[in-house]
């Protein structure tokens, strides 16, 4: 399938990453978390959108405050990398992207990663987050949870959490390529093999071992595909048609359906991973959030 | 010498490279380069900062947009980084705070660096986006150029290059830390060897020996201090008392003094190499961003 020459870029940085982990297998998980904070390459700088560092929920955040967006409305915004890698810095221009199409404002967290930090020192991050919100007097309607790969598990497994609480739940939840099931069950993740250039079982068994500890893999806030979404707010779910992840959010999203939850399914073809990670640079990101703010502004 | 408690993420962030080198000799250039682009982490994100990515002159670069800044005066800032690594990523975020401490905007270059493209590909980016910027009708008095260690060398060896070329000059120049000497003959390599947590003689001659290429390290574009300083902009320097550079910096300043030239030099104790990527952060960055706030008004 034939993507844009700009999409092209995000494929060329993953197998570069690829390639950096074949030749030298001594990385460090510091070396691991220099290299994917890369991940903030393929988007260009979102214009019109001012930063802020602060600390949410005794989480460490960036705000992204696009000029003129709805003050009141805010994305928690949880970042990929397999619970151990990936930051807020790496995903800031990507989130600064999602809060300037729907004309919201972001927080994205910098929660504790693994091994460190294993499950489920991440959903408590970003529940604390959430919580730190509503204390501010954010309505509970007007906040959105959105994350790729392991944080659109986050985004998921998070609100999931948060019925278990019993809190008033978020508005609408966004999830970019999300990994959802740690028992690797996908028919993409055999079918998808040849053409998604990072993501393999091999480096999820890797992921999967630092965040789960001692958990099991079929936990249902670890691993939502095993949990009920009754109840659960409106959700858009996009991913690439080249991943070996596709199987995860189109599993999630025939759950979510069955469950009567709103939902939508995006499969863009030929596009890696959280192939958003475009956005401003390729036009099959640029449409995808097009996609996800008509889909948002219409609930 | 006591530094902040915040000062000190900027040491620990240097120790951390020094030992993964130490670690690891065998990091690749591509690995040192994603390990280098964490100089960004120390600083906060400054408030009230919009962004955009543009190519200027030819050279990819990011514009730092300060809300209410004076849109006809600009920095263009030149990472540091020995010339090899670094990024306009890296430094978005301090250029931001210098940008915002001023009133001005800034263009931050992701100029071309070496081994790949030895000297002096890195004067001629900053000498074509300067042109760029005086072909979009900027006036050279508004101009500013600014930059850090390797990066420092480029602010002063563009403008010493547009002299050559008989081109108008920027109004100021602002060296962080700039690193000068490629013949490595200051006493603070020696005498501060024990108190910088990052530079030393073999790092310098590694990365001198990929920017230099065939050329001679008394080459007086590729070192100004080999250079002579008649006519040249208000200048002011900065660099830490810990450093293995504040030699560069002091030559730096008897040589500009010398040839008449209106120049500043701040020596702040206790601080490592390029003390303002800790803008945001720490007291002594925010104070030398005062400082030459209180300068460049003054002009």
């Amino acid at each position: 399938m034939a993507v844009s020459k700009e999409a092209d870029t995000l494929r060329a940085l993953y197998q570069s990453w690829t390639d950096q982990m074949v030749a030298n297998p001594g990385l460090t998980i510091a070396n691991l978390r220099s290299m994917f904070d890369e991940w903030h390459q393929p988007a260009l700088e979102p214009e019109n959108v001012t930063y802020k560092s602060e600390i949410v929920g005794g989480v460490e955040a960036i705000w992204a405050l696009p000029v003129g967006a709805d003050a009141k409305k805010v994305i928690v915004y949880t970042h990929g990398g397999g619970f151990a890698v990936g930051s807020a810095d790496s995903h800031r221009k990507m989130a600064g992207h999602l809060a300037k199409a729907l004309g919201v404002t972001s927080v994205i967290l910098h929660y504790r990663r693994a091994p460190e930090h294993p499950f489920p020192a991440q959903i408590e991050d970003a529940v604390a987050a959430y919580k730190a919100l509503l204390g501010k007097g954010y309505q509970a309607g007007n906040i959105l949870t959105a994350g790729d790969s392991a944080g659109g598990n986050l985004a998921i497994g998070s609100v999931l959490k948060m019925r278990d609480l019993g809190l008033p739940l978020p508005g609408a939840v966004i999830a970019y390529s999300p990994w959802l099931d740690m028992a690797m069950r996908g028919a993409t993740l055999t079918t998808n093999a040849a053409t998604d250039a990072l993501v393999g079982k091999p480096i999820l068994e890797a992921m999967a071992g630092m965040f789960l500890g001692g958990t099991d893999a079929l936990n249902p806030l670890a691993n939502p595909l095993e949990n009920d979404f009754v109840g659960f707010p409106p959700l858009y779910i996009t991913c690439g048609g080249a991943e070996t992840l596709q199987s995860d959010s189109e599993t999630l999203y025939a759950k979510a359906k069955a469950a009567g939850v709103k939902t939508a399914l995006s499969v863009v073809p030929g596009m890696q991973h959280v192939f958003p990670a475009l956005s401003g640079r390729a036009p099959e990101a640029d449409g995808e959030l097009a996609r996800i703010a008509a889909w948002y502004r219409a609930l």
